[in-house]
């Protein structure tokens, strides 16, 4: 039985999905694509292996030979085909984030809630990297102990320079949020934003790096180095330290060259080479999950948390406080959802 | 459009690759298997989602709902198949060996020749895992130079003692074999084996580590040491030495725990969790070569010629001096395999 | 020429200096020792092979035989004797803290400027730790770019119970504090300290571990962790992050161990064995500077101006707010110290 | 009290002696120097501060100021000075090799044997090296169980052109032979040369790499790559090979860097910084051991020995075929010398 999948957005991140779901994930076909940009949506088409295309993705959620749909449009539109989908009782796989608010991932949630199932994974494919499951594997067997801290780095090569300084966090610093949050079982209540001195390579008004700290109710602090000019190589790094030792990420290199008097290892370029294999597993997994009924993954209270942990970040950034987290209570629906 | 396959022997190896083909490969579906053992059929048919159960593997092989066939049963086993298979005209993935001897082997070659096509991949994964292959890709690359020794490791936890020391060669160096050849692009002309003071956990006729001397044909020097019972974990280890630099495997981590005045990385307990995805890449590979009508991967000249290695090694054992690689000419329907 | 050395305190880290000045240092002799406690002073004087003894401290300075002292005695008693070297025209290397209070502290540097020569090295040995050396040489050489951030982790197994709290920052944590001024070339000018959940281990009011945000006059940020309890070992960790790359220190093992389903290096068990290369070199360059009347490694002004940072922290981590640093100007004596 | 000591052949090595006894070594003083260049002599005594410079060797081992000797003249001057000194009565640490043949080493082993005393040692600094220490202390303490094999690679940038390919054995490959004999206190009694595509860089005749297969009297299989136009670095790497697991040598790197797509960590340009420690703590051990009349590190029997193996390594080299190392037996004088 094959899960008929339909794609929102086939940009970069789309196109990549819909070849994924092609070449490399069981039982699923990607069935019926959409794009603003007609010529995107017919390569995608194409790259599925002749998908219908639709002209309005709205349509795309309605139609009959979708049983489940992944949006990877641009930020803005997430929450309204989220809705579409939720409101068609259709699983959705949507791109981080849920939406540019956490006002408005709160109308996911309440949508959710009103049809009394989740149908919504929000795409924090971390969840899904083999390094950070053994990097929870190992805190969960509790051989380091209890957590203290959780040091973070997320690096970029550069960054696209349409985006306002806000989307350090909002964007990039998000998956550090959302994992720290899967990792440690526990919600953040607080966050300070420090900022060194700019790069010189970026405007004037654009802060890069930031540096995150970010404590949990349990007193947990977590620190997230954000710099997406960092030139050298796209580079995620994470430490967990606990009271009797320490996990950490270990850079994901398969070989490693002696030349020239150095021996040395390639970085990644992008975020794409890194979480290949986090894609593909989330996209088993989210296949899987709708061929049954059921979600896993980061939920919509998921992405409403992150997002309101992100916006604790900018008043900071702004106030030069530490500013605290404001969220609604849990739902119930979504008792196990950080799990 | 879904390759429907069947599956002959369904032991670890084989119940390994029906989950594989199921849950985790695009465009495959597990149609029908065999095992002699009953109880394995019918645990792996439920593992395919309800496959069909052959008492015959003849008639699997010839089963019209079945379009290729991966071969895991007992090595003294796999020629009959293979042959069954080339003689149908369909596609086979054999695990390695081919068959229990260079000259069995052979007998496959002749029934592809006679055919006209290759039908025939044998199972070597490295082929597919990620590391052997930017190993490749960098020497590809000429940044290391010309190639002039190749060093290898293969280690094994333990072994089942109901395989005789010939094994050591025959069933584990064989795939150090192999992935020589193919990285090389060179064919291996002579062998010689030394053997270290055996382990003191075997039985007295055991020769374990053996410590192969393999010449290729442009004079690269390949050495190999299998010991497999080294009890501390699965290892795999290699370095390609050129001219100018050298290009070596990193072991496998995910990540790194410090405890009790101990930094650590796991060595993996055996093949499975090491090759996991060079057998998931292998199977999705061959799964597209068959919908189009192609071959990748070791083809039965490659199973054949790393048999005729292993076999110089067992005279080199035996005589205690080098001994010559005896091959036949590589038939013209070869010419790119070990590519 | 040997430089003739007295040693005042002849615990732990004046016995260890009492060995390495006997047996690894070129040039120096221990003449010299006192120590409270007689027995250790014994000790010690056997340990140089037959040094004087003294019962007071100011004696063993006015000593004629020495030409320049040690002080390694307890904390509260180093401005005392590090004063009474100054007016006796004696090179004094004296272990951090220069004294308790950068209040104290700034006493020796006026002493110091009254007398118009530099006399006063204090013991921050990672100035002379190769990996620290290196790190700084690759910074300096331009090739990952102005520095903007630094990251610091400093841990030790565990932590004597009788001090307090606030020696995290002023005993431990100022290693970390010289480091960066010495790496960075820029002073500190303000501090935040943030308190993840204390270890279960250590009694209510120690607060372990404490994450120091300090920024420098030029806008780097550096972080530091420091936790004292962290039991599996001492370890201590650095990353510069430039605009164009970074670089770290490498954890300094020897030899790697395969055994029993793990790779392991051993972390060093207390802050000896890592930096007894750091000490002999520090023990080397200043007899040498010693026999040409000369100064180098941290100076009174160095020790003056880290126990003020330190300060700050301790402000801040009562304030819970950013704490901005006070010191006097530097004085011209010492213009080019922290270089 | 100072021993006093004479250099004789103030080349690099020499002069590196001179420097380091001068700067680093405690206990040590440069009292004399000779070498055939007196331009050389004379840089070599300004660099000790000022040392008598011999025109004739032989009267500087007779100077009644000089209480031992260092000789790192030519190699084959080596066996004439040892042979002085030993007939001086005086301690002599010469440069490997002890003299050109193992004959020849021979003869100086029956001189001390003659005197009734040992009083060579052979500059085998390895045994003074951190990691080859550690490397024993791990496999002493029994924890990867007993020795099975023993990897090693030893790879220079470059040699000297005027250097025959024997040298390869003789010359570097000896270093391996001694630390293999060290590390596991066997005999070795085989040798067999395999000969690799030589590097289109060296001249015709001229075999580089090597690649030695030893064994010991108790039936321990070491390998040695010796490759010694390797272009990228100064390179030296070992992995003993236990029944239970396995200890190697990590690559001594202070820092790590990343730039520019890669993360990488120097590799040393030739033998000096790699071993600069180890020749200090071999010059430290031998100048304490010189004091109270004592030896330690390798003895003129090692010399002797290692030099017979590197002979059973030529004659296979020459003949193709394994070849057996013939030694005298080991007088009792130096029945302890290999541990």
């Amino acid at each position: 039985m094959t899960v008929q999948i339909g794609v929102i957005g086939c940009g970069m991140m789309g196109l990549d999905h819909v070849r994924t779901l092609t070449a490399a994930v069981s039982g699923a076909g990607v069935a019926a694509v959409f794009d603003a940009d007609e010529e995107r949506a017919a390569r995608a088409a194409s790259a599925a292996g002749g998908a219908r295309v639709h002209t309005d993705p709205v349509e795309l959620v309605r139609d009959a030979g979708v049983d489940a749909v992944v949006v990877a449009s641009p930020d803005q539109t997430h929450e309204e085909f989220a809705m579409a989908c939720v409101e068609a009782g259709k699983p959705v796989l949507c791109e981080k984030p849920l939406a540019t608010t956490s006002e408005a991932c709160w109308r996911v949630v309440e949508a959710e809630m009103c049809g009394g199932r989740r149908l919504v994974q929000v795409g924090y494919m971390r969840r899904f990297d083999p390094a950070y499951l053994e990097m929870k594997r190992v805190f969960d067997s509790g051989e380091i102990g209890d957590a203290l801290m959780l040091h973070s780095v997320h690096r970029n090569v550069d960054y696209p320079p349409s985006l306002p300084a806000s989307a350090l966090v909002t964007a990039t610093g998000v998956h550090d949020i959302d994992i720290a949050r899967w990792l440690l079982r526990e919600e953040i209540v607080s966050a300070t934003v420090h900022t060194p001195r700019p790069s010189g390579r970026v405007r004037p008004d654009f802060q890069d790096p930031q540096f995150l700290v970010l404590q949990t109710e349990g007193g947990v602090l977590i620190d997230v180095e954000i710099f997406v000019n960092a030139q050298y190589g796209y580079d995620v790094r994470g430490e967990l330290v606990g009271e009797r030792g320490s996990v950490s990420l270990v850079p994901p290199a398969a070989v490693s060259t002696r030349r020239a008097g150095m021996e040395g290892q390639a970085v990644a370029p992008d975020f794409r080479p890194r979480f290949q294999d986090a894609y593909r597993a989330e996209l088993q997994a989210w296949v899987d999950a709708c061929a049954v009924g059921e979600t896993c993954g980061a939920s919509a209270w998921d992405g409403y948390t992150s997002a309101a942990v992100a916006e604790a970040c900018l008043r900071s950034l702004s106030s030069g406080r530490t500013a605290p987290v404001e969220v609604k209570p849990r739902p119930t629906l979504y008792t196990e959802s950080a799990t």
